[in-house]
């Protein structure tokens, strides 16, 4: 293990259980044969680090031990395990938060994502980064430019997903794209579709705010989905980037689509759902969805690098890690806000 | 318009309303200038046939005139339209029973089954085939080799509604595959993938004698759906081809569905169906749909001239226009009809 | 036929033989069913016509009759044929001048532009739109809006062509493009491979001038063949845009491509070529050209119009019809040459 | 590592040098953590195997040290590394006889076959299966049904280079097929096109004996490429799987390509050759080559296993270790050797 001098001690916010955080001491790891060590420099607030603190778990994932959340976050090698010869000590990095088998059908096929044995951050029982320091596999700790920020490198987690989902619904110029939804992940996926050439975006959401930020972002058209049925308001477009999760959204999205569109269920929601399978097949709709990303992080760091995807322009706050809760909580208190930052380091 | 001799009247079987069937005189068609005269051999019985016979309509296609059913037609050029020069007086061919603009976006961009002026046989205001001539585009009208019988060269209309959904879920060797519903549709899709180097292909129905079908024609395995889950008495598969436009059946199937699936749904039934959505996500599936097939009939017709599909097995009856009620009512009266054939001309 | 008054005499630049072209007079054709007659505003000169010019042939398409040179242009429609419904007198339109037969297997697959039946502008026999009237099936007259200038709508062409090509290659986000050769259509495949997110786009050719032309529009790098093996210039790229026809441009790219990477033939040149066949095994790359293009005016159009390609900048001269041979000779003479334009009505 | 009793002593057939080949002793190898151990059944000779004893290299892979040849190996796995839990001792496996990083961009998309870091069977400095016991990524190891004999199981390999070879084609039902070259990879390529469904499928060589194999085998159509061009002699097709490596096939086959056809170049010959770039632009041609495969021995155990490809009957000799020279110079005495056998347990 090649290191430069790090601590044995570090911080750290532990989840202890549904609505409890607690700021500890724990071990700064040692990193394995292939692993880098990590100080964590910007974490961004998704909305499954809030789903875990409000309700103790996500689906059949349950806070049993206590968590470390976060997952969207950026950093500095600080020491290198013995086999790593791709990285060195000092390069600033964004984290691809996963670590896969490399040996399974899935992983041999190029979708690593949907290895039966990912470890992901902040997912029981695997840590995340609202601590100071973490160990990555050096595959996945990407170096990225100086001209982007801790911050910019902290997003490049969510610019992945808008990434993966643009490239699995093959965005070309001249396609008409709806993205329904405009949090962070539905903005970030309007930005790769214009980032892909798409012809025509337009933006829904009930929040009028969002809608403002997305048209300020470069959207051609936004829509609140209260307004009306979707179908009503535009024309019909050949790719649907559903990131609300809201039923209602997804299920007016189909009238909305064009013959041979790709609809592509980003957002989470609902286990289960009534969906137009009618138009599905009288329309040869292709209907997926995307289980995080693959292969996507060097096209995100692209995007963001050279200036077409802005990421600073999402941060709303900024928070140390003895303030996670109030970072966890502040979409709650104010609509206006898109993505809180944790620094560890503060 | 070169011809031979043919006769001004004929007799043909006509829908006037649900419940409904007269056999009357008409007049024989003449040829547009890129069609040409068809003098039918023999007519399969679809579903949508019966379905209209027995409801007046299919969703939004209502009977508001007399109807002549029928699409599964084959039958021997007549005479040619003016501008014909790829086809010949006397050629045995197979219809492709459907005729578009050939200039909106949909056709341009080769899929033309998704053309929104498309004129379909039997669907209404479209006549059929229940007739002894009828007029076809020169290019859906498509040649078949002498070793094909009447009878299968009527079903490659069905057999390229298999053709097309093996080609949607891109069917590879190795694939593991399910088919849901054993009826033609669904052997026929059996039969494809099992074409395009399946390795395992599993069909699904709740009819054992359907089941003792598929199995005789190369099914690897078969599962009657009563028995239990589907994806308690399978493997998990690459592909599902849904043939049975049974809810049950459909939700059932996504349980089976390994990693990045494809699942086509070819059958009719529910405009609205509650879908697993999370699966979607969590395993990245890809759902589509089918709606008739483009580009198909060429493929269609290779797999079975040269042996690879067997269409005269699964003929199960054979019917003068007279008798055309008994044809549409004979799956009503025996378990074991597959197929009945309709010949306009005995 | 809907019609505003329009003169039956017009001005035409004819093409005699080989290096002889003459200004004549020539009558207004009357549109067919399903064609427009346009008003021709602008043409670009394409180095097709200056081989025409200069050789009076390109390959086996020989000029034996005199030829209407011209097929980048834009113009307005005058008149509609008996069938038309989907255009309007008065809409400005960027000319896809091409017209196929809609019914072969090329056509029915959505490759149009294989057609075998294709009559393209100012290929003989087929006349171009050096000539004051033009007309043109209704679905290859491409309304633009009143943003794009009569240049921009004519050298949608051009445009298309790049469309096409980066199409082929499939370019993502975070791929890293070379074009080699920085002619008009080599600058806009730059321009389109930026527009679909491409992560570094670099650009060959060994006239400095329109090195810094690419520079101006967005290159990441240029690079002077004459300075070296290209491989050695440049880190390895995922796409490469031939468009120089030039054989050492050709033959130097491929050891700069990376495993898997996709190479498309844009630019012509030799019939046959020395190509390294085994670094196509070792790294699997893929191979492919283009011929003119389908389906790729909207796109470009919409390329075009959002500001993301700018076409005015490539302008280099204006001259009307009498000064047909100037603008075709212009390059010759000016280095500086990108695109000089004729005007018909002028 | 468990483990039934092994020897710890093995016999090797080793390549000292050009033209020279010894039987030695070697010690029996242990598996790596995540390796098994194989005791060798049977190995297929190939192509390169003859080309490194007659040349002592291929390209730039020179044989600087004793070298152990054959790569188309099975056998039965004797032990297992600590890590190993998906594979058992007593198991009968195909090998695939390569081994990735499992960490580089290319592992990481799924194309491991061009992992810079891969590591072949018999290519210096990397040892083959002319010996009794060998080690292989578990991974690697496949295990085979008992439907399968050992010869077989070792030809799973070439089967795999046409099972790579046909999915890289995109081979569907309906598509022409030409395959250039009837060795035992050409053989199989025709095998695989027509378990894909192609609708015809015709093989081109010079020996007459190979074609009779190939007609018997289920080839549609063969030529004999003294006979005159090949475009002469056969319809168009839509896919070329060149198989030969011979200068003269390559370049007559483009001729024979149809608009949109691929072209996989499988044979290794020359370095660079002259290809017809112009029809690769005017018919749009994709050109792409192999490099043995990837995640392509599942699907061929399936074809083989299922009874639509049949290996065994290209066997053509049996030989021990000590035979190893008489094996690799089989095909020079006997034009109707196809493939030699080597069984390093004998």
């Amino acid at each position: 293990m090649t290191t430069t001098t790090t601590p044995s001690e570090q911080t750290q916010a532990l989840l202890l259980r549904q609505g409890e955080i607690t700021v500890e001491s724990a071990t700064v790891p040692a990193p394995g044969p292939n692993q880098v060590l990590i100080e964590v420099a910007a974490v961004g607030i998704c909305g499954s680090d809030v789903h875990y603190y409000d309700h103790g778990r996500i689906a059949d994932f349950v806070v049993r031990e206590p968590l470390v959340l976060g997952h969207e976050a950026s950093g500095t090698i600080r020491a290198l395990g013995s086999e790593v010869t791709d990285r060195q000590v000092g390069q600033r990095v964004a984290m691809e938060p996963q670590e896969t088998c490399g040996r399974c059908k899935e992983c041999l096929s190029g979708r690593y994502n949907l290895c039966p044995q990912v470890a992901f951050f902040a997912t029981p029982p695997i840590d995340g980064a609202f601590t100071q320091y973490v160990v990555l596999d050096s595959i996945r700790a990407h170096p990225v430019p100086d001209s982007l920020s801790d911050e910019a490198a902290a997003l490049i987690e969510p610019l992945s997903v808008g990434v993966w989902a643009a490239r699995k619904a093959a965005i070309e110029p001249g396609d008409r794209v709806l993205v329904t939804g405009a949090g962070p992940v539905g903005l970030l996926c309007a930005d790769v579709a214009r980032a892909r050439g798409a012809a025509w975006v337009v933006v829904s959401d009930t929040n009028d705010y969002r809608l403002e930020v997305a048209r300020q972002r470069g959207a051609n058209q936004t829509v609140n989905a209260m307004a009306g049925p979707l179908a009503q308001q535009i024309e019909p477009v050949d790719v649907i980037l559903e990131c609300s999760g809201a039923a209602p959204a997804i299920q007016g999205a189909f009238a909305a689509a064009a013959p041979a569109a790709r609809i592509v269920l980003v957002g989470m929601g609902a286990a289960d759902l009534e969906l137009p399978v009618a138009q599905i097949q009288v329309k040869e709709l292709v209907v997926t969805g995307t289980f995080r990303y693959a292969n996507a992080y060097p096209a995100a760091i692209a995007l963001a690098a050279s200036g077409v995807v802005d990421l600073d322009g999402l941060v709303t706050g900024e928070y140390g890690l003895a303030q996670a809760v109030d970072a966890l909580q502040a979409a709650k208190k104010d609509p206006h806000t898109l993505k809180p930052m944790v620094y560890p380091g503060r």
